[in-house]
This record gives C-alpha cells, sequence and structure tokens, in this order.
C-alpha cells in the first residue's frame, strides 16, 4: 500500500473512534460539546494518529487499543490548534478551510472547548479499555502529559509568542522551540506504541529519536509551506508566518537550506528505524512524506 | 486542632510542596512558568488539598502520597480561575487581592499558563512518585478528568456563561450546574482519598456523597458572599454576580431561603460521614464552616 492511501485508511478508522469516543451534545451544556466535536472532527491528515498506529504495529498490540490512543493524541492537537488560533495568540481566523472555533462560536467557547479536549485526551488514555494494564495506562499519560506541558508543547507555544517582538532568534534556538511546540507530540505519537507494547528500552528510544528527528523534518515543511504553498490546498492562509516575523528555519535559512536540512533530518530519522529490521517501512516513508507534501 | 488551624497547616504544606513541584521559571519560555508559579503559588485557602488530606488520613495514606495529589487538584483549581478570569469569559481583574493572570501578565499568556497547570496536573498524578500502584495512578487522572470535563467543571462553565444571556433558570437547573462546574472537583478532592487508600466501594461513595452535598453548600456558602461579604476580606469585589445576573441559588431563592438549602446540605453530607464511626470530624466540621465562612 502507498503512504497515502496508507495514512487515509488510518485516518478514517481514527475519525471513526474520535467521533464514537466524543459525547453527544445535549443538555445546557451542548454548546461546548459541539464546539469540540466541530474543532477535532471532519478533517486533517491525522498525522499523529498514522503514527501511533503504525508504532503499536511494531509491537502487535491491538489496534483498539492503538486507536484509542490516536483519538487521544488527535483530541490533545485540536485543543492545541483551538487556542492556538485564538486572538490573543495567533489570531488565525481559518483552520482547515473552515472558521477557526472561535469564529464559528465565540471565545469563550472556543477557551472551553479546548480544555474539554484537553481534558478528554488524559481521560480517555487512563480509561481501562485503552489498555488493561495500568501500568502502561499511567506511563501513556505521563508521557503525553509531559510532551505537552512547559517542557513541550506550551512551552513551545509561548517561546513562539515572544518571538514575534523579538525577532533575532538564531537557528538553535528555533530549532529548541520547535522541538518543543511541535516535534515533542509526534515524538509522543511514535513513542506511543512502544509504551502500548511494553517494549524495552532500546525500542522506545528508537522511536523516540526517530520521532524527535522527523518532527521537526515536519515542522520545516509546514514553514515551507506557508513560503511556497497554496491556502486552497493547505486550508489555511499562506504567507502568514513571514508576515508575523515567525521565527522559522526558513525564515533565518533560506527556502533550500531548511530543505536541505530537512533532507538530513529525514536521512537521520530513518536510520533510527533501522533497529526494526526491515519492518517500519511505512515510518520511514512518512518521514520523506512530510517535507514534499502539499497540504 | 480547631478547623481553621488544621485547615492552615494543611495550607502551608500544600503550598511548599506545590512550589517544589512546579518548575524553576528559566529559558525563553520562563514566563509562562512565572504565569503558572504566580496563579497557583501564594494564596488560597487551599479547601480541596484540605479534602484531599483529611480523605487520605481515613485510610492511613503516605503524606507525601496525598499532598502530591492535593497539589495537582490546586494546580487544576488555579487553571480554572485563571480561565475563567479570562475578558471573553468573567472578565475579572482582581483574584486573591491580587491582579488576575492576564493582567498582570497578559492573555496569551494566561491562556497558556491555565493549560500548562491543567496539563500538570495530569502529570503528576501519572507520575510514580504519587503511588506505587498504577492502577492507583490511573484511577486518580481518570476520576480527576471525569470532574474537570464536559460532565464536570468545563460543562459548568459552559453553562454559566450561557446563562447571562438567558436568565430564567429554576433552582434545579442552577443546582445541576453547580454540581458541574463546582461540586465536582470538591467531590474527587473527597474521594481522592478513597482512591489512594484503595477502599471498598461503600467508603469510596460515602466520600463521593458526602463531596457532592458539600460541594454545593460550598457554592452557596459562595454566592452568599458575593451578597454579604466584604470585598476587603474576600480579596475579590463583590456583588459583580448580581449585576451580571449570574444564576445563583441565593439570587433565585434569596438569601434567607439559600442559607437553610445550604444548611440542610450540610446536615446530608455530615451524615454520609457516619460510615466512618467518628474518624472523620474534621471533614464533618469543614462542612460547617464552608457555609459560614467569611472569605
Amino acid at each position: 500500500m502507498n503512504i497515502k492511501a496508507a495514512m487515509a485508511e488510518a485516518a478514517e478508522a481514527v475519525e471513526h473512534v474520535m467521533d464514537r469516543l466524543l459525547p453527544i451534545p445535549e443538555g445546557p451544556e451542548a454548546r461546548v460539546i459541539e464546539a469540540m466535536r466541530y474543532s477535532s472532527l471532519g478533517g486533517g491528515k491525522r498525522f499523529r494518529a498514522f503514527l501511533v498506529l503504525e508504532s503499536a504495529k511494531l509491537f502487535a498490540v491491538s489496534s483498539q487499543c492503538a486507536l484509542r490512543v490516536a483519538a487521544a493524541v488527535e483530541f490533545l492537537h485540536a485543543y492545541s490548534l483551538i487556542h492556538d488560533d485564538l486572538p490573543a495568540m495567533d489570531d488565525s481566523d481559518l483552520r482547515r478551510g473552515r472558521p477557526s472555533c472561535h469564529k464559528q462560536f465565540d471565545e469563550a467557547t472556543a477557551v472551553l472547548a479546548g480544555d474539554g479536549l484537553l481534558t478528554y485526551a488524559f481521560e480517555v488514555l487512563a480509561h481501562e479499555n485503552t489498555h488493561a494494564d495500568p501500568k502502561v495506562r499511567a506511563d501513556l499519560v505521563l508521557a503525553l502529559a509531559k510532551a505537552s506541558g512547559t517542557q513541550g508543547m506550551v512551552g513551545g507555544q509561548m517561546i513562539d509568542l515572544l518571538a514575534e517582538t523579538t525577532p533575532d532568534m538564531d537557528a538553535a534556538q528555533i530549532t529548541r522551540l520547535q522541538r518543543m511546540k511541535t516535534a515533542a507530540l509526534i515524538c509522543f505519537s511514535c513513542e506511543a506504541g512502544a509504551i502500548l507494547g511494553k517494549a524495552g528500552p532500546a525500542a522506545r528510544h528508537a522511536l523516540q529519536f526517530y520521532g524527535q528527528e522527523m518532527g521537526l523534518a515536519f515542522q520545516i515543511g509546514d514553514d515551507l509551506l506557508d513560503v511556497e504553498g497554496d491556502s486552497a490546498e493547505t486550508g489555511k492562509p499562506t504567507g502568514l508566518d513571514q508576515a508575523a516575523g515567525k521565527a522559522t528555519l526558513v525564515a533565518v535559512q533560506g527556502a533550500e537550506s531548511a530543505r536541505a536540512h530537512a533532507d538530513m533530518l529525514v536521512e537521520q530519522a530513518g536510520s533510527h528505524l533501522d533497529f526494526f529490521d526491515g519492518k517500519a517501512t511505512l515510518l520511514k516513508e512518512v518521514a520523506r512524506f512530510v517535507i514534499n507534501r502539499r497540504s
């Protein structure tokens, strides 16, 4: 199966599970549930979900368990997009070709929908249906919380916001920011398979290293799309980072050099998968895909 | 020991643990950590922490474990206050007698600080230092997530916001709102001791019922303070709920009837503690305290 078909299949499967997991909008609190569903369902490449599912396959984890973890990661990702889009943050009106959550609903509902999705990600992971072994569930919660907190996504978004007013970050500082803001959750998605499969430290580290390098390459791919992409294909306005003076490697190194950097990261990422003796073909392919995508 | 001294002692102990658990502000992301520390340390009655510690004592749980759970609950409570105070939500400039988080920092930092504290609450619970048994850690995460999500705090805040523009809620609807918005986290705080102590279902249910009734009484106490309190003592402006047309039992039933309602709830709450044969003296006392406090 080629990588695009495999990703589409994974996206459909996780979308179905997310739909089933999310509460039904009813009662006077229905509005926040509608907003959670609006922003997490019906779109997205489900790239992080794909990584969870593929890494889980390396350890023969049941797809039911892996899909719940994949759904939790996508809930968490959706929360981060809702809050990042808020007027006080990146002030983005469009997301996946539709009005962003605070445009479709309102700011208060968007804050709450993000809070609800973040909270629900942990609820799903901690539930016994995610894995029979509570040690696995607690480890998943711990690893996801670390990837999402001040050492990860939240800290990275803080640096990213501050960078707009102090625009003299060098490549090393930008790399650290992107490791936190983007790569940490991608890294967790890869590591999740090893946690679910109770893999030894060597396998878990191999996936962590793969995820870190590939996560950085993914972010460079994203920044290249902002410069070179077509907003009709990406579903969001392009040229925004440049206009906002965002700290990206593309801005600092130029597009050509950033692309070469991403190529090298993909190469390095792939090398960590050699640990799995050719079993991780799709993960190797997806690393190349992230820097050559068009949306 | 009287209830005030016991609460002060618990507050000091949990404050110390929270201070030690929170990251040190350093690196370019320091600002969000400063905001998390600003809004979670240095104040508050630590009422929820007290409930965790007292319920844990019923099952001879080590105070080290109980204090970590108490800290996690206070981190989560602090997140909810930061987000509730945001301009798009309750738009409150003052909290615990100091500028609210978005006034002291800015809106973006306040959104992120709340996100960081919510995430960190789950990280602390899932960490092996919280309890040697991973089943206990996963159960704590699950119960806290349920209390904080759309069935609990997030759903309650949604209803509360909508109530401002549809001001015809009856007592039953307001009670449901307050069960979700306030009582759910208070209920978790009481239940936490039973989870930590691996108590049987009867003990756990007794604490849940106690927490639900007492949590409602607590909210009525809060609403009475808004009407009758002195902002110099409460550390926040009073009369705001009335001015905003907030849905409270005090507004619907009048202060006197609401106070009688709260008395009845405290009575009911206390009766659930009879299960513990006089061992839960301070929990019984604190239920009376919540409706007679001045801040």
